[in-house]
């Protein structure tokens, strides 16, 4: 019975809980102070039973496919004003009000050229050609045939935020163009290899089935490397914002070129040239010339806790949070300034940390009430560190407009009111 | 410009991936078998432009909230017939249509005991009483302010399934009230330190703010070990359905003990003794006693693809796949069946593997066509094996309802359709 015997807690775990319980736990606040810093006492105990209690609620099933609170109803996309068209437009995730690193399906930023397609997945192919031995073409149920993975990735739009003024006030304002989520699809290499590479390929140029035909050139050597097919997100299918029913997938890379709605894969020697890797996504540098084919996103970081437009209600304990990713692998380090970036002292990172994830960071803090200036600054495993918007500026110049990785400061005042110290 | 320069592709992966295409990537189909197995020629090509190609799409924002595809509709909830009130019942997670780890918000599992009731945060509070050397009331606004810890686990009803027949069609059907998310919170640990226990204090006793008042008594050791006082799931506030806006979450124990929409922790020296402790949530045994706070979730795994109601479409390559969980820690290995558990061979986990979560598992297969039963055994760190369904009974008896963790076998039939094969 060996195997089906149930498990007590084992022998060395129980020795260790009950010697940290044998006194009980004395009573400690969070920083040494007075006892029960957070809550209050209960002088005023019992409360009243609340209303919810007395009568059944919801019956199982009244929600078949599930949303949230109606007190959570501003919990949504972020639409920037007289933005709301289906041309080269995009809305953000809700940063702040966020935790975690999974960025949920709901709410997961957004950035279209030619509006969202309403495809039928039946009807759907990808079609792969050019320089191939063999040209193919799949339905979806091709696809879902073939060995598939999942792996836990971010996706930000190169543009997150532009150089351009005037800067947003919340965390979403600015950096909302960047979401998390657990992909699920097949290796292209897999795919590239049950069509064949001839010698000569050197790019990938993908087009999507919107009616901007989206269309991106990828080097050869992402597509063999960690290059995905991707179908589903966060365990359901793709969302029709995300690229249903099949998108490209280029962990790292600025979001664009991860090519949603895929319908074609030309196999090239050459670059596509296309729109939107040539008049669009480059960055123009102060002696004229442009920066084109950067693809990777590099390291960034924010503070989403506090973060603009959100309130201090007093002195006293504050976790201060965000997220921070770097295209180019895992975040190794995230250090908190609470001091105009005067001096500098390291966060906690969330456990796991994964490669071009979002990274949870977390560094306690007690606020003594006076005006402060907070900031978080990002450190990637290849030892790059997010540089200010000064140092950025210097390099890149005052023309960039895209791929802007600046550590952004926030503001607190001494009545607790946050607000963007970058304006 | 050291820090600001761009990152080239390291030399050495360069010239690995050089080498790697150095001679084109030849054609080689998933088993070796015939040039491109998978997908058609591409004789037809072209193929006409979709009609969503030709006009602008949904513009962005069009979902504040977004909401799955329309050609998504039938993945939703699992509602057993003449189940759908609010007096104990559940819905389950279409667990053969997910992919990966994380399980949707949406379609998340669903246990209540008094129906889902619509709590306004501002007014909920959580009272903390007993044995404790201060007792306390949190506000939401109070809890929000400890610091955070984001974890991935899952959380399964302990009758998931019951030990009584008929069992169910789909793996859904089966195994369905399991899932898996990201949860944020605060270590309940931290909240009992703020209060101090007292040297008697051996058990928690839990109550949920529903129409049921739902009561769960906890062990000490557990509140003092991993369990959590959870407010967000997948980065977004828990639902209504999963305990908005505050719940108990104590990793690798039956669901209902991870007490949702709590507005209660009593530090006591005895368990409660509650209806769902005692009538509820015990396993009667062939000798006539009871197994009673058995507390952990033993390991157990279901092959999601291929599973009952679907099909293969013909004979050749098919992945399986599927997912395993252990409550006492992390999955260590599962095997996969081909021939009616005679023998057994080692599928692969999908990384990150976390404790006490649900872990993704795949296997390459060939189908030759033949009627086949096929079926998953998972092991966990602890050395721990899934047993059969006739071991599990041989040693629990015929009288249990609960804690049924037995292996599920698939039967395929030469048409390719998947039924349950232990009915």
């Amino acid at each position: 019975m060996s195997e089906l015997s149930d498990h007590p807690i084992s022998a060395s775990r129980r020795r260790f809980l009950e010697s940290a319980i044998a006194g009980g736990i004395a009573a400690t606040s969070l920083a040494g102070d007075a006892l029960a810093e957070i809550g209050k006492g209960t002088e005023n105990l019992p409360p009243k039973i609340p209303e919810w209690m007395k009568t059944p609620g919801d019956p199982v099933g009244s929600q078949l496919y599930g949303t949230p609170s109606q007190f959570e109803k501003h919990v949504v996309r972020n639409v920037p004003k007289n933005a709301a068209q289906m041309i080269s437009a995009s809305s953000r995730a809700p940063l702040q009000d966020l935790d975690g690193i999974i960025t949920p399906n709901g709410v997961f930023y957004e950035r279209h050229h030619g509006g969202i397609p309403n495809i039928d997945p039946e009807q759907h192919r990808l079609i792969l050609h050019g320089l191939v031995e063999k040209p193919l073409i799949f339905t979806m149920e091709d696809i879902r045939q073939f060995p598939s993975q999942s792996r836990i990735y971010f996706l930000e739009c190169s543009g997150n935020p532009t150089y351009t003024k005037p800067y947003g006030k919340t965390a979403s304002d600015l950096v909302g163009l960047v979401s998390c989520a657990e992909w699920t699809g097949v290796s292209l290499k897999l795919v590239l290899q049950e069509a064949g590479l001839k010698p000569e390929a050197k790019w990938i140029v993908a087009e999507g089935a919107d009616a901007a035909a989206m269309t991106r050139s990828i080097p050869i050597e992402k597509c063999l490397d960690d290059a995905m097919l991707v179908y589903s997100q966060n365990g359901e299918r793709l969302r029709p914002q995300q690229g249903y029913p099949l998108r490209v997938f280029l962990p790292g890379f600025e979001g664009n070129m991860s090519v949603k709605w895929l319908r074609r894969l030309k196999v090239t020697a050459e670059p596509a040239y296309s729109r939107e890797e040539t008049s669009k996504y480059t960055d123009l540098m102060a002696d004229g010339s442009s920066r084109e084919f950067t693809f990777y996103m590099e390291a960034k970081s924010i503070i989403t806790r506090p973060s603009g437009e959100q309130r201090l209600s007093a002195p006293g304990f504050h976790e201060i949070t965000g997220i921070a990713w770097s295209g180019h692998g895992k975040i190794s380090r995230v250090d908190i300034s609470v001091d105009e970036g005067k001096s500098w002292q390291e966060a906690q990172l969330q456990d796991p940390v994964l490669t071009r994830a979002l990274t949870r960071f977390r560094f306690p803090w007690r606020w003594d009430g006076k005006p402060v200036v907070i900031q978080s600054r990002a450190t990637d495993e290849t030892g790059y560190v997010q540089p200010t918007l000064a140092q950025l500026i210097a390099v890149r110049g005052e023309n960039s407009f895209y791929h802007n990785n600046a550590i952004w400061p926030w503001r607190i005042a001494a009545n607790g009111e946050v607000t963007n110290a970058q304006v």
